[in-house]
């Protein structure tokens, strides 16, 4: 009586975790966060309107979702004024780079991304054999020029970028990105994350050419939308690549409440207005904390401020330890020099208020 | 410019869709169905527990689900005597298959089902480059037996039995079920579909023993708890198999609303019951109107009834296009010579009488 054989590949891998969730970390802890303020989330919530959407949907959920999330890819069609077919929507822009990983990369296949980038995606590139190659930031932005020459240099199958930048919270601006597009190598595609992105200035992201056969772009119901736990990616791109997900995906993997609530959430633009303008006072409230406390807070484009400690990894390991200590929940970047800041949400003032008083403290017991 | 290379895998495979979904038909025929009894769905609902529990997640949709979905499994634990390690949650029993077929599978693997059984796992075996290997049923019936032999001669790494059976509602008491597991050849492992067994008669499903490295048992929330909207799967196993999971799931990819509401189905247990009496007395109707009509429905242990039409395939497609012509949405098997059949789900009395009153017109028309 034999257990089951794995795939030489899956023996292989690690049962690696791309993020300890504050849950976890609440059990072990045997005690609450006081303040949720680590994992990006949008702490304002989203669209009064998508959560009655999602109430109501609630009442249906007898019903498979439709597999071809066609409302959904319709309204989103609409608003980034391209067709039906070049929109492919899943669960999460994390199930979307899994499927996308999956299409193109084999054992072996070179992938190109920057050192301390977003580790779901490597969690992926591992997952399906591919060898991943990464480049250093520049200073605290990705550099797209490094990215585009390792590509050429590896062959690379995927290059891939977010911007607006996670952990760093930095961006490049739209001409940017489109000078790194028209550099892309012959068979290489960029997948551009832009997770961010609606709560980035104007200018950060280029237009959008759906017919690019050389990127495609991931966008996300879960940060500026503040939909975060619905599970709602989709991506933009050049028709027969989108098509080319029907081949893989789970196709009634959508949950329907999350359906129904992201397409409430995208009518309600006004409510996406309202969010940036909250999470711009967050910036500043997050600066003012800072700089209070002698830290410096980085430009974010995003919903999250990376503030820098000003030593080295170890001395930020321990603030984030004596903040979680005062029950605030807080990440930081995972490889140097990036690891000598830590992350914060925008949260509610009543939020940043806790950060505030827990700040001090913990700086304090670091030094200590 | 060149597009994207994909895997030659990938490449290789048709951008095929397991299911046609009824909103598809319905944008098609550019009409709504009057009665949705064709995608084995639960058309008496979730517990109203359950969806007040949605509803109320709805507002706290700002936040990723546990990846963990430590309280459900907590709870899944208990309710099945196993532990928390024997358990995995998943987008769907769709999802888990497409999981646990990457895990083991891969190009030339041998695996092993029945003609005319679940086409979305036949899907994720194409998926990963695995060699299908298929056997009759025997009668209406999955063929146990034959399944082992076949594995045996293949020296297959997994084979695919569902009990009760979906496309023809059959199946097996327990302890046929037993003396298959007990003849697992050695290196193989079952996929134990069980997604219908809440609906089955007691001494269905045999007593888990988790920690049976030969066979993981699919579960979820779609049919006899009424959420096939959610996309709440989940597998008991060995602790083994079921951490190697963790190794290439898409760990974020729950949605927290579909938790809290799995959470709060199974609490409710007597919804279940009431589920089972009314599931039974639609089985009893759908038998007397199948009789009405001089067809015979094959005897039911899920949420749905396959109705013999009496002829060939030809016939049962022809009356299953004049009933989508009268607004009713049905499916029927899709090989020889189960295809001689349509299936039916347990609609409520109003579905049912639709359903009737459509049938006659439609079985004249179609013997025309």
């Amino acid at each position: 009586m034999t257990g089951p054989r794995y795939t030489q590949l899956v023996a292989s891998l690690p049962a690696t975790v791309p993020f300890v969730g504050p849950e976890t970390q609440e059990r072990t802890r045997n005690r609450p966060f006081a303040a949720r303020l680590g994992a990006n989330e949008n702490l304002f919530g989203p669209s009064p309107k998508a959560v009655e959407a999602m109430a109501k949907a609630a009442r249906d959920i007898w019903m498979y979702g439709d597999p071809e999330n066609h409302d959904l890819r319709h309204a989103l069609a609409a608003h980034h004024r391209v067709e039906l077919e070049n929109i492919v929507v899943g669960e999460g822009i994390d199930g979307l780079l899994g499927y996308l990983v999956r299409m193109l990369v084999g054992p072996g296949d070179a992938v190109v991304t920057s050192e301390g980038a977003y580790p779901t995606f490597n969690f992926h590139v591992a997952g399906f054999g591919g060898t991943l190659h990464k480049v250093p930031y520049r200073g605290d932005h990705e550099d797209p020029e490094a990215l585009i020459a390792r590509a050429r240099d590896t062959r690379a199958k995927l290059i891939y970028l977010a911007n607006p930048d996670n952990p760093m919270g930095s961006w490049h601006n739209a001409e940017t990105i489109s000078r790194m597009i028209a550099a892309i190598p012959d068979g290489t595609l960029l997948a551009l994350d832009e997770a961010y992105v609606e709560l980035a200035p104007e200018g950060t992201a280029p237009a959008i050419d759906a017919d690019d056969p050389r990127v495609i772009r991931m966008r996300t119901f879960s940060k500026g939308y503040g939909m975060a736990g619905a599970r709602v990616g989709y991506a933009i791109g050049e028709a027969g690549l989108i098509t080319a997900f029907n081949k893989i995906r789970n196709h009634f993997g959508m949950c329907r409440i999350s359906q129904a609530g992201a397409l409430a959430a995208l009518q309600d633009q006004p409510h996406l207005a309202d969010i940036r303008a909250k999470v711009a006072a967050a910036w500043d409230e997050i600066g003012r904390i800072a700089s209070a406390n002698g830290l410096v807070a980085l430009p974010s484009a995003t919903n999250f401020v990376t503030v820098d400690c000003g030593r080295d990894g170890s001395f930020a390991r321990l603030v984030l330890a004596e903040l979680t200590a005062r029950d605030i929940f807080v990440r930081m970047p995972f490889v140097a020099p990036h690891d000598r800041c830590i992350r914060v949400s925008c949260g509610r003032p009543e939020d940043l208020a806790r950060f505030a008083e827990a700040l001090p403290e913990a700086l304090a017991a670091a030094r200590g």
